[in-house]
């Protein structure tokens, strides 16, 4: 195991019914003018920003709002949340929604102190202050909810780029399952597709001797697998998707992934895609994923068995692991296929002929992209070409 | 699952060599003059007091100090810890060991801005607030540096109680597991052995679809059932102490424990057995917590068929699940025995004859003792019977 630091201060506040309590969670943290950031119009018809907003009524709490959050945020709009956030004083920002709106508030809350543009974050600089952030989570997916990590995507060139830091842990996130009831059974898919993606990207390491956290990450994944079906045949299921919520939010605030070296390769193919052709993100990595996991698995295919075999429940053929492997990855995609995913460009509406642009975007040049097996072009213009190929 | 709320703030610093950063995290958190607060010589002997100190004076903070916690940590140690730190003007404690030495630092933060007896605050008074407190962690296996418990015995008729509050939890916790490498064999053992019981504790519940708390709560028990007995054949093993220094983390904090009803009963069975006979907190769990499952399994069978099966590597006899369910128990009582624990009150050192006695400080007169199965004075005389004669 190597050393770490973890650190996750967010206060989570979970259950039926708790975003009722948001204006008390801001008054405890300190907010006294609160940016109320939100997407489309379905929070505001299904009432639950009338219900956050009565709240921080009653704890006499000023707010503005700005809606109109985009899936892949944009740097538009978070340039035009940090001149309203400068305009109106406001010194607390409340994301309420899945992880677009929560990437995008993120953004909003480095940048209004930051004297200078807010990309710079998302290329390299780290960010010494941030306005308090805090959440009432709409979707479980993104694990932006228990994360300093956010990510946005420059209009000018659709370039997608994340920024980490502990100053963009939320302070405290609401999250009541029964407020994903209502989503889209795809959208439900592409969440939980995100979350185990966020497992495997810290499961599949070259560090020796991680027990624990080797099985903090497969009780995560096993959950998912069992739960993600039940809420596609059963949107009212609220067990399965509290299941589902909190696994999440352990899937990405980094108690599963600490003290290892971690992948992201997948995460970074897929940002490519999701760029270019503005599609879920979700609905990228079940395209991305496994074909990334068939062209790595010989680095160590037993790490794929145990996959396979802990995971997916697959018998280990010890006269010949790689059948297990391949079996694993096979299952893989199969439960993604089940749950209504796409698998290959196709289905996703990519191309194949672009596949030089989504490498070129990449921006490696005749380097190397670290992780579980170091890519360069070659082998990241092959695991494009499985994907666009890819079937059952 | 049941709404809950979840908050672990701590600050966790893991791995080799990380006591030299104590300092910074010191004044990172605040504080200006600290009390170390450490246990017996050894500490001092190994030469990390020294390296905490040279720590605290290189990033300029000063320090008193105050040693001789003992397992089972006094009422009247903290009593003289609260008033050094009024004299000496302490804003910040420092505990430097285990468990008892963290819970006693505990209990003398609640008492210096406390106007009153700290012992209120374990006789049900809610702490309204309580001097930062850190650890330097020495023995994994109370979980104290993630959680904000403490538990503390009433020199005047060994009464041990607790305490729980956010106000507890640590601002930051040196976790090196190199520090427990020199510990001895049987105190390793017993640390382990509380490690799983946390989880336990959890795990046994009446509350219906928790499979994501399920899952977490059996990767903790998989890996110590794995790495404990590692590292009573290799102390020195590193990374095998790594791995059970963060389960022991990751079972108390509560993130495999939240949204279910948890039972507490086997530690509520223990306290009165380690307050009458002064034995290590481990050692009396590993006598009790059998002896309860062998009690309370009819009360839901598959439950731990569920933990025979999944932790314990047991084939599920589907004609007859009592079969299963106390094979899992006796692999369990098997395991315990074989890193080392007492199994039995001869082992332990305790009497038979004394069970009345312990019936009696345990409190409940006439009534019941919640958790998984609700248990009056003749159950918990019966589970304390089974205790005292219990053999492989």
């Amino acid at each position: 195991m190597e050393n770490f630091n973890f650190y996750s201060p967010t206060e989570f506040v979970f259950g039926k019914g708790r975003a009722a309590e948001t204006g008390h969670f801001v008054k405890k943290y300190g907010g006294t003018k609160v940016l109320i950031h939100y997407g489309g119009g379905s929070a505001v018809k299904s009432g639950l920003i009338g219900i956050v907003k009565k709240s921080l009524d009653e704890a006499g709490i000023q707010y503005c709002e700005l809606g109109g959050v985009q899936p892949n945020p944009r740097d538009t709009l978070v340039y035009k949340g940090i001149d309203l956030c400068r305009n109106e004083g406001v010194d607390f920002i409340l994301a309420v929604g899945g992880g677009s709106v929560i990437d995008s508030a993120k953004g909003i809350a480095i940048g209004v102190p930051y004297n200078g543009d807010f990309w710079d974050m998302y290329c390299g600089k780290a960010p010494e202050k941030a306005l308090p952030v805090a959440t009432v989570l709409t979707i479980a997916a993104a694990g932006s909810e228990g994360s300093g990590d956010s990510v946005i995507t420059k209009e000018d060139g659709m370039l997608k780029r994340a920024v980490g830091s502990d100053h963009l842990r939320p302070k405290f996130s609401v999250m009541d399952p029964a407020l994903t009831q209502t989503l889209p059974a795809y959208q439900t898919a592409c969440g939980a597709t995100d979350i185990m993606a966020h497992v495997f990207e810290r499961y599949f390491t070259n560090t020796k001797e991680v027990e624990i956290t080797d099985r903090l990450c497969e009780a995560v994944l096993i959950t998912m697998v069992k739960e993600a079906p039940r809420v596609i045949a059963d949107p009212d299921n609220y067990d399965a998707r509290a299941n589902i919520m909190w696994a999440g939010m352990v899937a990405h605030n980094n108690i599963v992934g600490v003290g290892r070296q971690q992948d992201w390769n997948s995460h970074g193919l897929e940002h490519e895609l999701s760029g270019l052709y503005d599609v879920a993100h979700g609905a990228g990595l079940a395209v991305i994923m496994p074909s990334w996991m068939e062209y790595v698995y010989k680095h160590n295919v037993l790490r794929f068995c145990q996959m396979a075999t802990r995971v997916f429940g697959c018998q280990m053929n010890f006269e010949n692991p790689e059948v297990t492997a391949l079996e694993g990855i096979h299952r893989f995609r199969s439960f993604l296929h089940s749950i209504g995913m796409p698998i290959n460009f196709a289905e996703l509406g990519a191309k194949e002929e672009d596949i030089p642009v989504l490498v070129e975007k990449i921006g490696i040049g005749d380097g190397k992209f670290g992780g579980f097996m170091e890519l360069d072009r070659n082998d990241v213009t092959e695991i494009y070409r499985i994907a666009a190929h890819a079937s059952l």
